[in-house]
């Protein structure tokens, strides 16, 4: 079965952690609003169903994926929906809700994230809230990335199966999303993100492991990796950063 | 099995969503942070796993939910791990994910619901940030309160086992959630939220029917329901409002 991936085309966001799921697992999937109208796919494709038009229970926002009749939103859901399928979650029940709990923690970093450069609203464009972003990103720089990142760092140190990995003793999806976190941090913020490896040791770590993974490295070397850019989540504004 | 719901007492912030589930199942649980520290409860208790002093997978931030050893975090994670056991999600295994897909809208809705009075993040004191509170919560009430509300309005109508419930026949803990979030609503932005049971009845049928379930009429009666106030979530000030 060929997984459908819907997702803004054009930036990485918040589909790119369930790309990163899918790509890991070799798992065969369209990313169905970068695809051809004429093929029945792109933006129109992904708006039809959000628009409810083609199905009954239609999500809020994209990402959402399918999966034969089955719709499933937003990123931890999609995400522990797939982890069995993929081998990327682990198989006790309890386990696997500590795993969602740590996605979940993700989520709100990521929404964190997004108010740095949109803290009065997603309305305004961001040229609109210059001022207010500059303080909302030094107060996330000093005081939210140490708190997200040291919280993870701390989970890795807390593995009594191996801090190679947040969970269990092998792979999964929370692995990749944090992979993708650091690459995001690293893109937008270059300067606060000076030193960051000697602070989370572990963390890096597992960046560059799964960085160097087959599947990984040759995703993150193909065009299906949009770079990033500032139409996504992690943006590069040279006045945010420090200086 | 006795839960133990961790959270901040004095409000009913985020941990209201899962206390709603428990009350309506009747199920036993001990809201452990606003017990007795001599009871080997109180904040004290909290703060000792959230520090990893009692459990190896501490919680990034409250709630979370100790059931047993399995400790479990994030409304939305802890009300899918409640809801087979207290009866409040669906067999089906999509239709969990879509239950859970909706949840996480409302976590999303309440993440900007706390941005509303919180703008430039959670480490100035919001009387530190007043005007772009207003600027933003300008934004959200016109913007956003209709985006998402019309949403749920829209997953009512399009349910077609009945609009009294979002998923399948059944109750389910969103209903719960959504109440909660009408009545927050109500509680911050009075004026704003003048007319809004005309413009989405669906919603304002399910808020009333959910209220007069007897286990939920009998906790909001009850001293264990904590009166809205200005620490949580949904805070009335005037000046964010409509005027």
């Amino acid at each position: 079965m060929t997984y459908l991936l819907y997702y803004w085309p054009g930036i990485q966001g918040r589909g790119e952690f369930v790309r990163l799921a899918l790509e890991e697992a070799g798992a065969p999937y369209v990313d169905v609003a970068r695809g051809r109208e004429q093929d029945g796919q792109g933006v129109v494709a992904m708006m039809s169903i959000l628009k409810g038009r083609d199905a009954p229970q239609a999500p809020f926002a994209p990402p959402f994926l399918k999966d034969g009749p089955t719709i499933v939103s937003h990123v931890a859901n999609i995400l522990m929906y797939l982890g069995p399928r993929l081998a990327l979650s682990p198989a006790d029940e309890g386990q696997r809700h500590f795993l969602n709990g740590l996605q979940l923690t993700v989520t709100d970093f990521v929404s964190e994230v997004h108010d740095t450069h949109h803290p009065l609203g997603p309305s305004l464009y961001y040229e609109d809230q210059k001022p207010e972003a500059k303080t909302r990103t030094a107060d996330f720089i000093k005081h939210r990335i140490p708190k997200f990142m040291g919280y993870f760092e701390a989970v890795l140190a807390g593995n009594r199966l191996g801090a190679e990995q947040c969970v269990g003793d092998q792979l999964t999806y929370i692995d990749l999303s944090l992979f993708q976190a650091i690459e995001g941090l690293t893109y937008a913020f270059p300067k606060a993100m000076e030193g960051f490896g000697e602070k989370h040791p572990r963390l890096m770590a597992l960046h560059d492991a799964v960085a160097k993974r087959p599947n990984i490295a040759a995703y993150l070397a193909s065009e299906r990796r949009i770079p990033f850019n500032e139409s996504g989540i992690f943006r590069r504004y040279r006045e945010l950063d420090l200086s």
